[in-house]
């Protein structure tokens, strides 16, 4: 018999942010922490359906050793941000969820990613390495005898991929996963395939392009199962979002809009690589065009300090022109802690994309747009407007009935 | 013969902001300047049939004698947002039109505003007081043969007014004026009595709130005239209000936002008193508790700092708590010149409101809420909310038929 | 016989900076925790003979009941600068020294202090109550056998006193505390003249300026005891006195230097009193003319914002004329700790006044100087100037003799 | 007969700085401008006999054509530096001494210098160009009977040169002048080579290496002339220089210091290019660990904005530990303009250079390191170490006799 429980599958499980959810979500459900930074658990969202926090079933995979105990004694030391008692009365929790963590795959990542492996490489080949994922996945929801599965990407963002054939179609796909040794595709690709062959809800909370491709898509429809991406919007380019539509209002110009971000855990570690920090530039900079609706000198820096630990500072430059062209200045510096900010965004997707799988809604979910810097198949960067689609979404859906779900596309 | 001349009286004809708006449209009509910070100058509002720059006509009130070449020239030492050249160029247009300022009131308008008048206070009660400013307006109309006349309240921040009879009442109100000495009511109460006994439409860009009252609101609906306040939203408060609902979108919980403003013209003097301050506390104050949906600690602070000259200097602090109740922080600083942007509000404003006077549109202009701090007769802090305000009116109008105006109340 | 140890008095023991000084010295002392912040742990001073930390032995005074190990976890809440770990292994040492602390006073010190009091007042006269004072200075030093004992005032800033003659004069300070009830003189007065009459090292950490006044001051020349205050420079004003000199040095005239202090700790909440605020106020406030050699702009805002805890931010903007008259502008942003910018300072100046009891040193410190932001006898408020009185005074004395103690008034 | 005028030979002459140089000196001497920014004018300098400002006679080195007239006005258009009312009355001065520059060279500065070239290269070897240069010093000199001559060196950074032979030593650079054609030798090795021939003073306020080395060095001995630099300290640098000792004073650790710099002129247009960005970097990234002691994670940005014309925005963020390893943090920016910073520098090391040959002092004028971001010869970086040296140096000279002048390597 099939319990009411939710499987979260995460890429990544062992990082900042994989830690922070799942002592989150687990602090929250036993009554130790507020829920403070999550959406769905306010009281207008109860008629939606959405799955509680403690039928939220966690498992991952990971490149690298270790457990969840110490990964959150280790955040706690650099940021405070997971309480030294909150973790002792966690200790069992953590200890069981790091069971159900297997062995990701580094290869294809990149030299940063790679760098970062301690898991043996240990597949003859692209297909045998990809059904062992699937496995993964097939054996985690028959373990806990799950009702829906999401499977969510948080692990390090990869160099941009050119989109080769096995990216672009079905078949060549497929051709390519017979063919190639382990090491041929990217991760992304690999993570993301296994995620749909499963049946899972998909989610790509890093800028990895590798992942939501024509040859994936076209996979997920098969399947009919949803999807949504890319890369999480949490912090700068959250508020340039925010900010952006002001300019336009006003008829001010901005003639240049400079961004600088500083960052030290990890994610800053691989970003100080000049390739993999493309993926993330591009994912940043093409908000604000998109919103203004004209060309401006823009910049978005990413640099490693490692003393930031998990904490994020940013600042930007914003010169603009106003009335007569007499030029005036804005700048904001952003100090936030970056797991902090993720944590609550992806338990916010996770329980939107549970309701989508109930709702048999399948392909991208045009309604999260809001909570990502490079949604797919969505033109609009506008937070505003996109967090209208999320409100037009839930207010049809408190007023709908659950045996006419929308298409989504 | 009636002219398309659409006239624009301006209370603080003479100030920073007043000068500002006459030099740069006619530096726009005349081809001299970009019309930089003008929404109403977009392609897309052309079947609107907003007047023409060249057809607005201006005059006004001051208390203070003196002409706009001269203050040009001071604003253009003081910040040079008034070029030297453009100056030189429209010195003959600058001296024409201080030729239709007539001497204003500042009886009753507190310490600080008495403070500032240089004209004589030559009438010995109320009813003669305000019939002379009515009469103003009405020379001015009949000089230009106005198609129609618009007022704009430009002049500094009175204190906070407490509703007595006669800003409740239209018949206290009328029998205040008839028995009391000038002095005994607000300057804004009077200029705002004498724009709706001209059937001029009224634009109360200032905080005072002597201006908009159930008196002259009643009065207005008798003339069947628009009008719009309070206080033009243009520097901080913009940011604050384009910046909250992000915090609300993300569950972020705000606990403390604490504005400073620095500012060094002729307002920043006025506001440099407690009494006059208060009034634009309030204004600015509300709109962070109306977006968020909950109290906060917040502080708008407001300095007179000289060397400022017209220039404004704003930073702002927030304090936020996010995901296991980790608190984070945002800071903003914006270094705006007052005048360069308010001007171009005034005049979106304006054109805005010839529209409505041109569809015999009356009562409060709703739709013109995103540019005030505290928009009358609306709960509706959210600039993004706001604005749409604006753009269904805008695309309603241009289906719709002149024949059939929208009534806003 | 006598041991070799110091004891330190701490007037305000249960506060924040109080509680930060007795476990960070413990910490240390223990090998738990880095000297990090420590003038005084440099190699190069180690031939002066400072004491050891494990040499100096607690005690103090307060207001309020309640003990360090409750104070100290409440502060681990708060901000997480006193670890969690750090103050289970500390938990006897805080317990002990708990047992060293006194009932202060608070009559007298103004509502603000006087509201905080939680312990009785049980005393008939000043005289009977600064006797008590007296004792509970003597006792600590017998029970401990100290070598040489030394006070610090950390309490919350008083209200700024009128000197009256009890202020000015040693035979008038005599008659009042003979003659008046408990609550005519400030706290401040008492501490310091129990500090002086117990033959201890007096250093005034507070602004509050009924402490070192000339009637204090000549009983300190009586009992040939040295002492040092006003107001320890820990934050914005440490940067002001190391920031103004550059402006100075470049012949830049700075025209207005706001600074906005906002902060969320009991020193906050005593600060948001007018009265007491003026303390602070004024102690900032004379920094700058006296660095930059003209009258000039300036402000110093203190608002209490409780979500920051034991954190302060403070805002400082800078208006400066360069060449030509062109203004252009610096702002900072200072994100500080205060207990733990002020305890190492605590410690430094104990430690160095340690060293002036050995060496018979009496009077005004005048080389201590950098740590105060009003430092008494001392018209020089150039950080740089201030601090080679400090290396001026080791390298004499590492070069000088004991037996030729420098007087230093 | 040899007047009293002290000759200043500007090489970049029609740049901004050169430009605002030249219309400060002549607007403050004829009465038309305050002398804000000038160190030499304190009144207790004038025991010094430093020359009047009416006695500097301007002409200078250019690479590109144009006029002091034209250049003037665009400063004016770009950020007002230059009143439009000053240059009007200037505009006799500013053509009489466009008539001074001659045509420089930029053969064998990099391509982005190369790039700006208008003149054409007109010599057949690198000596016939040098002699070309030198001769433009003597006919100058000859010209307005000069008694002293003093070259500054304000042209674009170069990339930074390797030392070869020829800048190693004396007579390998002679045989290089013979031997080569032009482009084979740095313009700044080249000016100087000139200058010092020439028995001129020589101030290096570019960062270019190729400037000061041991073959110019030996040459300025044997000719008894004094030089000083590299690349003026005017923004960033010198609030780092100002604040890093701060940090020491307090025993605060640095972890990290992060500096951004946004330029928008033609200084920010040659260095957007990554070998010029490059010695700009070195200068300005040695301060910090020389001041603080130990090696810290620093990082210096150069980005090109060009919407900020002549001025500058920089963001420092400072990430620093105290007590118990607690991490705080401090930011600032700084709103300048390059030009109007930097022109008052150049005028008060000339005019201190003057007083050097007046004194016949001769080498390095170790003196005035505190006006450089890399003092030759020089290891103190701490800007009030330095600004001692120069109030040393001025205390000694007004008690000094002129006959005994002070020998200053």
């Amino acid at each position: 018999m099939q319990s009411n429980k939710t499987g979260v599958w995460v890429i990544g499980a062992l990082g900042s942010l994989g830690t922070t959810i799942v002592a989150g979500t687990r602090g929250i459900a036993r009554g130790l922490s507020a829920s403070t930074g999550l959406l769905t658990e306010r009281p207008e969202l109860a008629p939606l359906e959405l799955p509680a926090l403690q039928d939220l079933v966690f498992g991952g995979h990971d490149v690298r050793r270790g457990d969840l105990v110490t990964a959150a004694h280790d955040i706690h030391r650099q940021n405070g941000s997971l309480g030294y008692q909150l973790l002792q009365e966690l200790e069992s929790d953590l200890s069981n969820i790091s069971r159900e963590i297997r062995p990701g795959t580094a290869q294809g990542g990149g030299d940063a990613i790679e760098g970062l492996a301690e898991v043996p490489a240990a597949h003859a080949s692209s297909r045998e390495l990809v059904e062992s994922l699937v496995r993964d996945l097939e054996e985690f929801r028959t373990r806990h005898s799950l009702a829906r599965l999401i499977v969510v990407n948080l692990s390090s963002t990869e160099p941009p991929t050119d989109w080769t054939d096995a990216y672009r179609d079905r078949d060549a796909l497929e051709a390519a996963l017979d063919s190639t040794p382990p090491g041929t595709l990217r991760p992304g690709l690999l993570y993301t395939y296994a995620a749909f062959r499963a049946g899972a809800a998909y989610l790509n909370f890093t800028p990895s392009n590798s992942s939501l491709c024509p040859a994936t898509e076209s996979l997920a429809a098969e399947q009919q199962v949803p999807f949504m991406g890319n890369d999480g919007k949490t912090g700068e380019t959250l508020v340039k979002s925010a900010l952006a539509p002001m300019f336009k209002y006003r008829g001010l110009t901005v003639d240049s809009w400079m961004g600088y971000n500083l960052l030290g855990n990890r994610d800053g570690e691989v970003l100080a690589r000049e390739e993999n920090r493309q993926s993330k530039v591009e994912s940043k900079d093409s908000v604000l065009s998109s919103i203004l609706g004209y060309p401006l000198h823009s910049h978005v820096g990413i640099d490693y300090v490692p003393s930031l630990e998990d904490r994020k500072v940013a600042w930007d430059f914003i010169h603009f022109r106003g009335f007569l062209d007499y030029r005036m200045s804005m700048q904001f510096t952003w100090h936030g802690c970056d797991s902090i900010l993720a944590a609550p965004v992806v338990l916010d997707l996770v329980r939107f994309a549970d309701v989508a799988l109930k709702r048999n809604e399948s392909g991208p979910l045009l309604h999260l747009a809001s909570f990502f810097k490079s949604p797919v198949h969505c033109e609009e960067h506008d937070l505003h407007a996109q967090f209208h689609r999320l409100t037009d979404y839930l207010s049809d859906s408190s007023h709908g009935s659950s045996s006419d779900p929308k298409a989504k596309h």
